[in-house]
C-alpha cells in the first residue's frame, strides 16, 4: 500500500486543510494518508483550540486514514527539531512520500536551496553568527544571511511560514537519510491574489481562532472556512468543556511558577537562557493577563513564538534535561484511524521502525512521560468536573476509529 | 515602659481575643501590648481569611499597640518552631512578659512540665520514638509518652492544644536564656461549663471561619462573637477582594506543581518525606478539590495540620535548604501600631536585638525573601484587579497606624 505523510497541526481543521490532503493524496497517488499531528501544545507555543483527541476527530472525518502523536518533545520545538520528529515518525511508519502545503510550491526550489546552502555552510553560519550579534533572532538572522549569500531568484523564499518548514523536513530527509520523497503543493490562502472561490471558503487557522474567540456565542462567523464535521466537533468539546483552550486560561499557573521558583530553578526550563528568567519574573509581578506579560517580555532578540513556547516548558516544567537528546522520536502514538488506516496498520506494522503504541499505560518511556505531563497540564486550563475526565482521556483512551 | 507580649493569629479577631488581650495587660500591668502575629499563611497550614495588613487592622483597633509579623519560616511550622520564633521577636522587641491563654491557666503546672521533662529527658525521647514506631503522629507520641511518665496531677494536660503552645512558649523561654516572665490565662471557651454570658459571647475562630463561609452574604451570624471592628474589616476585605481566602482558592494551583514536578523536585519541599510525595502525586491527579484531595493523603502517621503545612510548602516551593535553620527570627518586620506602640518604639528601637523593619524595599534578607513570596501567592488566591494591588501592598504598605 503507498502512503503519503503529512505534518499537521489542525487547530481547528479548515478548508484549507481539505484541499492539501485532497492534493496530497492525487500527488503522490496514495492508498492512505498518514498525519503526524501535534499533541496539546502546538509550535507557536500554545495551547490547542480543543484536545488532541477532538482534533483527531476532525482529521479522521476529513480524510486522514491514521493518526500518529508528535512527542512533545518535537511539537513544541522549532522548526528544525519540529521537522526532525515528525520526519521521523513519517519514515518509521513506512511513508513513501511527504506532501506539504509552501508558499512555493516548487519541490526544486527547496532541494536547490538546500544544496546551495550546504554548498555555502561556512559562511552560512559566520552571517547568522554575525546577524545574531546585532540583536536580531535566529529565523531573522537566517533570512537576512541567506539572502546575502543567494542572489539567484531560483532559490527560496525563506521569510515565508511555510517554506521554512519546508526547508527543515527536506532537511531532515536528507540527514536522517531516509527514503521518504519530497512533494510539496501550493497553498491556498485568501489574500488579493486568489481566485474568488477560494477567498470565499479559505482562511488562515489564525482568523478562524480569532473569530471563534471574538464571539464564541456566535460559532456560524466560520461556517463558511471549516467542513461539516469541524463544525461540529468545536461545537461539542465547548459543550462537553465549557470553553476553548487559550493561553489566558493558563496564565494564573505561569504566574505563580514565575513568582514562587528561584531564578536558579528557571534556568533549568528548557529555552530559558541569557538572564530571560529574570525578565520574565520581574513580569509576572506586573502583568494582569498573558497578553500583558507578553507584551512586556517581548524583545526583539526573540521571536514572539519562541517565548511563547519557553512559556509552555515553565507551565509544564519541561527542563533541559528532559528536552534536550535525540532528534528522532522513540514511539508511534496511535490516536485514531479510518478503517482503510486500520487495513494500512495490520498489513505493515510489522515493519515499523518504531514501536506502536495504542495505548499510554502499556508503554512506559521517558518521552511519553512527557506528553502524559503536558496532558495533564492542559487539563488544568479547564474548570469543574470536565477537568477529570480530560486528564484520564490520557491514559484510558483507546484510539478513535471511524468507519466512515 | 513596661511591655507584654502576645502571640497571636487573629483568624479572625474575636471576643475571646479580646478577653485574653485584657487580661494579658491586667495581668502584667503593662503600658503597651505588642503582638506577634502570623502572616498570610498560619500554623495549621491555612491560607488566612484575610490579609496580614487587614488583621493587623483588627488587632490595633482592638487594643493591640503594635503588630510584628512572624515571618513565614516560623509560622507555618509545628508549634516547637512557632513558639522559638515567636518568643525570639517578643524578646528582642523587649517585652518584659508573655502572657498566653491555655486550658489551664496555672503557670506553675507549665514550669512543673518543663522541668519534670527535662528529668526524664531520656526516657521521654525513647518513649516518642516507641510510640512514632507504632505508626502515630509526632504530636500524639508525644502526648502518649508524657502520659506514661507523669502520673501525677499537679503535670498539664498535654492532649489540649493551647496547653502545648503554652509548653513550647515556655521552652522557648528556657532555651534561649531569655528574661521574659511567662503568664497564663485561662481560656474563656463556649462550652457547657462556661457561665451564661460567655457562651453567649465567646465562640472558637473555626466556627467563626465556617459560620462566614457557610453563607458569605449573612455575615450577622456572627456578630455577637466578634467585636464591631471585626464586622467591619471583614465586611471591607469582602468588597474589596470578592472574597475570603480558603484552601480552595489555591487548590488548582497545588494541584498543578504536584502534577508537574518529578518525585526528586518534590523531596526537596521542606516537610516532604518518606514516599509521601508518591502519595500526594497520586492523590493530585484523582481529586476534585482540595478536601477530596486531603482525605484521600489523611494516614494516622501525619495530622491533618502536618499535612496542610507541607501543601502551604509545595505552593509557596520552600525547600528544605530554605527552611531550615535558625531558631530565631533575624528581623522585626513591623505591621502597624497605635499612637502608644509609636512612642514606645520611638523610645525603645535603640535596645532592640534585631534589626527593625518598616519597609520590604529597604531590607534585604533570604528570610524576608519568604514572607514576600508567601505574600505574593497569597494574593494568587484573589481573582481580578485586586490580585496585583494585594500583591503590590506587600512592597509598599508603610506600617499601619490607627490614632485612637
Amino acid at each position: 500500500m503507498r502512503a503519503v505523510g503529512v505534518i499537521v497541526e489542525y487547530n481547528p481543521f479548515h478548508n484549507g486543510h481539505a484541499f492539501h490532503l485532497q492534493a496530497s493524496r492525487e500527488a503522490a497517488q496514495a492508498d492512505v494518508v498518514i498525519a503526524v499531528m501535534s499533541g496539546n501544545f502546538l509550535q507557536r507555543g500554545e495551547p490547542a483550540l480543543v484536545s488532541k483527541w477532538q482534533r483527531t476527530k476532525m482529521a479522521i472525518l476529513n480524510g486522514v486514514d491514521i493518526v500518529f502523536e508528535l512527542p512533545y518533545r518535537y511539537a513544541t520545538q522549532n522548526a528544525e527539531t519540529f521537522a526532525n520528529g515528525a520526519v521521523s515518525i513519517l519514515a518509521a511508519a513506512g511513508c513513501q512520500y511527504l506532501c506539504f502545503g509552501s508558499e512555493s510550491g516548487e519541490i526544486e526550489a527547496f532541494q536547490q536551496t538546500i544544496h546551495f546552502l550546504e554548498s555555502q555552510q561556512d559562511s552560512h553560519e559566520k552571517n547568522i553568527k554575525h546577524f545574531m550579534g546585532s540583536g536580531v533572532s535566529y529565523p531573522k538572522a537566517l533570512a537576512l544571511s541567506y539572502k546575502q549569500l543567494s542572489n539567484s531568484e531560483n532559490y527560496l523564499d525563506l521569510s515565508r511560514p511555510n517554506n521554512i518548514l519546508g526547508f527543515h523536513y527536506i532537511k531532515a530527509i536528507h540527514e536522517q537519510r531516509s527514503q521518504i520523497t519530497p512533494l510539496t503543493v501550493a497553498r491556498k490562502i485568501a489574500d488579493y491574489h486568489d481566485e474568488h472561490f477560494a477567498s470565499e471558503t479559505i482562511a488562515s487557522a489564525t482568523s478562524i481562532r480569532k473569530a471563534l474567540f471574538s464571539d464564541i456565542n456566535r460559532p456560524s462567523e466560520i461556517n463558511q472556512y471549516v467542513p461539516e464535521a469541524t463544525r461540529q466537533l468545536l461545537h461539542e468539546y465547548l459543550n462537553q468543556h465549557g470553553l476553548y483552550h487559550r493561553w489566558e486560561n493558563y496564565w494564573p499557573f505561569l504566574q505563580l511558577r514565575l513568582l514562587h521558583s528561584s531564578p536558579e530553578e528557571l534556568k533549568e526550563i528548557y529555552e530559558a537562557e541569557e538572564g530571560l528568567e529574570n525578565r520574565l519574573q520581574h513580569a509576572a509581578t506586573e502583568a494582569g493577563s498573558f497578553q500583558e506579560f507578553m507584551e512586556r517580555i517581548k524583545t526583539k532578540r526573540y521571536t514572539w513564538t519562541r517565548l511563547q513556547r519557553l512559556c509552555v516548558h515553565i507551565l509544564t516544567n519541561s527542563k533541559k534535561i528532559d528536552m534536550e537528546g535525540s532528534k528522532r522520536a522513540g514511539y508511534l502514538r496511535l490516536l485514531g484511524m479510518s478503517e482503510r488506516g486500520q487495513e494500512y496498520l495490520n498489513k505493515m506494522k510489522k515493519e515499523f521502525a518504531l514501536p506502536l503504541v495504542a495505548k499510554l499505560s502499556s508503554f512506559k518511556d521517558e518521552e511519553v512521560n512527557l506528553d502524559l505531563k503536558a496532558a495533564r497540564v492542559y487539563a488544568m486550563g479547564v474548570p469543574g468536573p470536565a477537568k477529570k475526565i480530560l486528564m484520564e482521556q490520557e491514559f484510558k483512551q483507546p484510539p478513535i476509529i471511524i468507519k466512515k
